[in-house]
């Protein structure tokens, strides 16, 4: 890396260049700059036989020759129209052979990239994600804490376990056997603070969730993390949407508010998920009034189930030439992994207007009319019928919408802008669902502090299992990227949803009961994902691309090797040993 | 707590009010107010006989008359010109008796303050100090990253164990026998951001230090936290000076720039500290020379010794009636205390211009003027004289000196002025410090990635003790506020640091050697405690009181409980186990 310098004259643009001893740096030349003398710092990006450079720095690239004779050339990028012509340069530091070249067109593999980390750090796309996200962070600093009166408070991570925290990561302490958690998210501290007067809270909010493997999560995350009292759903909504639409940016184009809104039913119902992506249609089609009346033995089958249903999707084009058969693959497989309970059937909508199908001779034909026309399929379209349980079916079509969408896109078919944000707020959720291994038991759909929406708030001591919830998600193309609620601020009612609904053992949350009936206020909030929207305003194929220092899908930090083998006596302080799986043991031993 | 309303109208002031129910808060109505009809929210702070009342919010308070007839009066508060007379009220959740009352002037104890944090952060002062914070924290942000360009970047808290990382608080993996740590700082990821290019990188970073029980210090804690490439260490004290100047709360009056500076040898020499207390005199004196020919054993034996010298310090009116035998006693037990090898005399200085002490008829008449003159002793002062190897007696002294201080300020004498911020750079340390258990060996003077000062740079090979270093601290008021360093970027200069200085295995740290490998630009930075220098603003008495939840002294959550026990079941994915100690152990199993 290299000092360029002609003579020390300080520039006027001290925006990059305060405090250094640069005067320019690589990305601000032009031609209005000619016959001025710079100090440049950077890394040469190039050389030739001597004669002239190109140097690099987190701004741009320019074109340095060495002088012998006068040599031009044109060169493709925004400081293109000059080169500085090198009067002394210093030398700062060497480089070894790098792994791969600092060049975004060059391909390595991720695990290289990590290993390499502050080399893939160099490449613009890196440079440009991490630059977005300090500030897209900043705008919404200012948008809370200036424009509206909001404290940013720092709340503790090494805290105490959460009932049911089984996915925090604990810190043993100084004390035998007690331990910190590492929290997943500030929830009891921000209603604490209300409880405190705090008013209106926010933080930038480092979050920890041990899920052990799973791609596209991290054991360490950040939330933008906000609570208000006094507020209601409208409140934070109109909050929210003002805080994305004041940081976002620019050259992402406007977005519009206030976001479209879907209960959780119509979300489910119509795209067979909590999160649904509505860039594109592919809608599920309620089709159990057509086969009221239908022959067929899972069609009659479902009707008959308490939660029975009929639905439909029509994926366009989804039967010319040979996608037919990556679908059918698709359906069966899917079919049979999720849920063989539910059947599902394909029938591809033939040009004289009639359905092709195995069982398409089990149906009349006012059924197949109806059915096109409900679907509003096309030739070539192909229809997907699926009867069983509601939620189930719903679910399958939900995920078979989204899988066909990728197919048919890879296939060429514009189905959804990449340049579009489909903000959505869904609402309604369900408070409580029944536990997935014990039916009869509930759990909370999101975190117990949950208020029950205020038409349902009697149900709650006779009919728990149909209260709705003022949770709130927000989605964007898809994803989950933020999710609050209105939080219960009465005690009583507090004590009776943990204690007579979900049968918690109340005592790791007596401090918060306690708290609750000091005059806490009313008060709710909301937590957005920083990594997952940064990721989806940068176009990133992954959060790993912007966050600087990722781990892998295994938690793993692969510059520095981290987690790693720690001698026992640095364990003694902490009163705990290595429980070595039996086989491991053995060959540690050996 | 209260909703109390007359009827809904929008007030223009959104700042506060944005996305609630109230129109106003407590804190605002003045008498241009009479008239409107407001929306109020907040707490009942006093109450009587129905008749009125005083609602709190976080913004003050105001009186509520419940119509009856016209009850009229005036209070002293801000908001004292106006009543607000109420037409609909609703109680929006009750509370139960408070532990204490929300008043500031009401003693209440730490313990009792920790276990209901949540009402003692109803408290105004608790209230200002949180809000300064935050309102603190976001100037410098603007300041870094809108104003000087840098990026606002998040560093991983989980990370690989660094060397001598014995503060490191441990986070068991789910592979068997590895472990995270969580990092004192972002060091080595600031570092690397500089090796990736990104030129000017701040966070606002939660670091942990695991250091028991230690009075004033929390196991987690936040630095403002900077690095910059192609920078020197006027660069980045200019830039802090600018930081702190422009985030500096108004209502604490204007700081002066460019902050003075001392030499860490003169720090020792004249207040023998490396933090001195600028606000106030009392400074060491040399006063060797006066001593040449003494004939007292102790003095001829601190000439001899190999870094031996004789100092003294002038203690104004420290010799007034009863504060004597305190000072007495204090330096006896100081000197005891810290260091047998050194002795320290009394002289108190008597209105006829002599000196008395045990030690007087030791001295000639020209010893004893030659230190009155050099101390600048006045009838009534105190001189204490030390004698012994420079660092200890330096340390003693400035010891005394600041314990002295406290003890002439309880007695009422205007030492140090409270609303006055003495800001100093402290510079050239060593860059290293021989062993306290071995002091042939030598370890770093604060971390191995300091540069050697470029005067010592060769020095480094041959002497290495006498190298001075490229360190900086940051003191304000006798407080390391902060402390930064311009980093080795030369990876052969940082391998020998490690391996041949240090006799550190570098294994722990070969990611960051071979990082510098890959043309690592020369960079520097710093990092401030934010903890304590919001303490010093606010003139907190802890930094407890600066934090919304901090832990107590012996690193427990007191509201929570945290740490805690927790099942063994939960330990199991982590591979580990409590080993307990054999008492303890005993009793569990009882």
């Amino acid at each position: 890396i290299c000092n360029i310098s002609r003579k020390q004259t300080r520039s006027e643009s001290h925006y990059f260049n305060s405090f250094v001893s640069r005067t320019k740096t690589c990305g601000e030349l032009r031609s209005c700059h000619v016959g001025q003398e710079v100090t440049l710092c950077g890394w040469i990006q190039y050389q030739r036989h001597g004669l002239f450079l190109v140097l690099r720095d987190f701004q741009g690239l320019t074109q340095i020759i060495i002088p012998q004779d006068e040599v031009r050339a044109g060169k493709k990028m925004p400081t293109g129209d000059i080169e500085v012509k090198a009067k002394t340069a210093e030398v700062l530091n060497s480089c070894k052979k790098l792994p791969f070249e600092i060049k975004d067109f060059v391909k390595k593999t991720e695990a290289l990239r990590m290993q390499y980390r502050y080399l893939d750090l160099r490449s613009f796309q890196m440079q440009y994600n991490l630059k977005l996200r300090s500030q897209v962070v900043m705008r919404m600093r200012e948008y809370l804490c200036n424009l509206h009166g909001f404290v940013d408070v720092e709340t503790p991570t090494l805290f105490k376990r959460t009932p049911g925290g089984a996915k925090e990561f604990v810190v043993p302490s100084r004390e035998p056997g007690k331990f910190y958690s590492l929290p997943q998210s500030p929830q009891q501290f921000k209603q604490l603070l209300m409880i405190g007067g705090l008013d209106r809270y926010f933080q930038v909010a480092r979050c920890y969730r041990d899920e052990g493997s799973k791609s596209d999560r991290q054991p360490e995350f950040t939330q933008i993390d906000i609570e208000m009292s006094f507020v209601d759903q409208a409140g934070i909504q109109c909050l929210i949407e003002g805080l994305l639409q004041y940081s976002w940016p620019e050259e992402r184009g406007p977005i519009t508010t206030p976001f479209p809104s879907m209960s959780y039913a119509e979300a489910l119902a119509s795209y067979g998920t909590d999160k649904p992506d509505t860039r594109f249609g592919m809608k599920i089609v309620d089709v159990n009034d057509i086969f009221k009346s239908a022959e067929l033995g899972f069609l009659q089958n479902a009707l008959n189930m308490p939660q029975g249903t009929i639905q439909a999707i029509c994926i366009p084009q989804g039967a010319v030439s040979n996608s037919i058969i990556i679908l059918v693959t698709l359906v069966k497989l899917n079919v049979q992994k999720e849920c063989f309970k539910n059947e599902c059937v394909l029938l591809i909508s033939l040009p004289d207007g009639t359905l092709k199908s195995p069982v398409s001779r089990f149906l009349n034909e006012k059924q197949k009319s109806d059915l096109i026309k409900a679907v509003k399929a096309e030739v070539d379209d192909l229809v997907l019928l699926a009867a069983g349980e509601h939620m189930e079916v719903c679910s399958i079509l939900g995920k078979l919408r989204l899988e066909t969408a990728d197919l048919l896109e890879a296939r060429g078919l514009a189905l959804r802008d990449p340049a579009a944000f489909h903000f959505l707020w869904v609402v309604d959720f369900p408070l409580f669902l029944p536990k997935e291994k014990n039916p009869v038991e509930l759990e909370s759909a999101h975190h117990p502090f949950t208020a029950p929406h205020p038409s349902d708030a009697d149900l709650l001591y006779t009919e728990p299992a149909k209260v709705r919830s003022q949770h709130y998600d927000l989605v964007l193309n898809g994803s989950e990227i933020g999710g609050g609620s209105i939080r219960i601020h009465n005690a009583k009612q507090q004590r009776f949803v943990l204690e007579a609904v979900l049968k918690e053992d109340t005592e790791l949350l007596s401090h918060l009961l306690e708290a609750l009936e000091y005059g806490a206020p009313p008060h709710g909030g909301i937590a957005l994902g920083l990594d997952r929207l940064i990721c989806l305003i940068t176009g990133a194929s992954s959060i790993r691309d912007v966050i600087a220092f990722p781990k892998s899908f295994k938690g793993r930090d692969l510059m520095s090797n981290a987690p790693d083998y720690i001698v026992p006596e640095e364990l003694e302080p902490y009163h705990i040993q290595v429980a070595w799986p039996t086989a491991q043991a053995e060959v540690k031993t050996n």
